[in-house]
């Protein structure tokens, strides 16, 4: 059971999101930051560097806004909806930018490939936690 | 001249945005996000602890959103709207709310009159610079 | 598998350093500062927060430390031991000093027993980096 | 003046650093986060990106350490010296080694010239802390 998981189940929360949605996405959230850091490093290490600049660039800006949004969602408050929801969809587009540039070099760099999927997990996972606090 | 503005006469740029919209809004996010650091740390020694909570959650929440639009636009590329749109009013939501609440506060704590005027000025230079960039 | 384990296993590692003793730091590093920032809002929430003060100000610099220090690790470049070693020795400091805090309170709040939990893991888990870099 | 030191002139401080060497500290290490940010982006733009690898590297270090430091000593409060200590010892290294590198480019790269000029002005500012914490 992740930290998430267990913090979240000693909280007596009267809280109108779903438990699981949100240690969904924070678990996502760790992994994608996590993933493109790691990623960012490898990508630096290339002989095709040239090639990897924009996956680079992609890579250190969903680090920072993942970072951001797992710091938000870590303390497991009721969600102010004008703060959370933009901060979600943020996190949606450079996830999914991010993950489509990693799987366009998936073939030639696993840990592209490595990172693309963790990219999509967390768009998945806020989109899903979207729609709940919607 | 603040480094913001120094690195940014270093880049041949070919942005879209201004340069001063964004050299406001770099340096409005740093004070930002310093001032909500010092205020929660203040507010934790406050006789009035109780009224201080949504204070504290407020600056907690700020400074994180703040630090990493910061890190984005000090990377000052050509911003990705539909990443940058949504980050920038994710925080001039929480800026709003918290100072807001920050000014609740002003009269009895110099502190928070302090943060919420912080604030206040990244609110503004943020939604300075989403209108620049729209 | 965690994602730092796959993305480990991604690279030609030519790094003195153990990937099970990284992959062990990046894990626990990544869960403490995780449970710190649920416990700082779970702190805020209870009756005693005039008590509950410091273990506030402890987790909070936890969270900050662990966060760059595994934001360095997961980069998975061969350590800068001018750079890496103090950065682990703050590291163990703030966890040893967040684990005794959130102990001391184990026994009123399940979420204070949790954090201690994960602030111990850590510490022994950056302890163990130390001395595989040293 | 910079919020740092309006926040600080509110705070009755019972504490044992001076609070020019935490101001000046304080906004060393916000200049040298953004200049490193700005650097590492302008790197990523150059022709000889292939030379600018080590220089990426060690900003996105440098970067996240000056974070945490400056997370920690913006909330101002007594410095706990096991903590502190080696944290800013860590921060003098990669200021010390960024700096070093970023003034191998600086002839060719204005803006690693000023970011240079940012890492030994917060390599200076930590040191004097450190001398002060001491």
């Amino acid at each position: 059971m992740s930290y998430a998981r267990q913090m979240l189940s000693t909280l007596q929360r009267n809280n109108s999101v779903s438990a699981d949605a949100l240690v969904a996405a924070i678990d996502a959230l760790s992994d994608c930051s996590q993933a493109c850091s790691a990623d960012t490093s490898a990508d630096l290490r290339e002989q095709d560097l040239a090639e990897m600049v924009t996956c680079i660039r992609l890579c250190l800006d969903c680090t920072d806004i993942c970072d951001a949004t797992l710091a938000i969602l870590s303390r497991m408050t009721e969600p102010d909806r004008e703060v959370t929801r933009p901060l979600l969809e943020s996190c949606i587009a450079i996830c999914d930018s991010c993950g489509a540039e990693c799987e366009r070099h998936a073939k030639m760099h696993e840990h592209c490939r490595v990172c693309g999927e963790a990219c999509r997990r967390c768009e998945r996972a806020c989109k899903e936690l979207l729609t709940a606090i919607k």
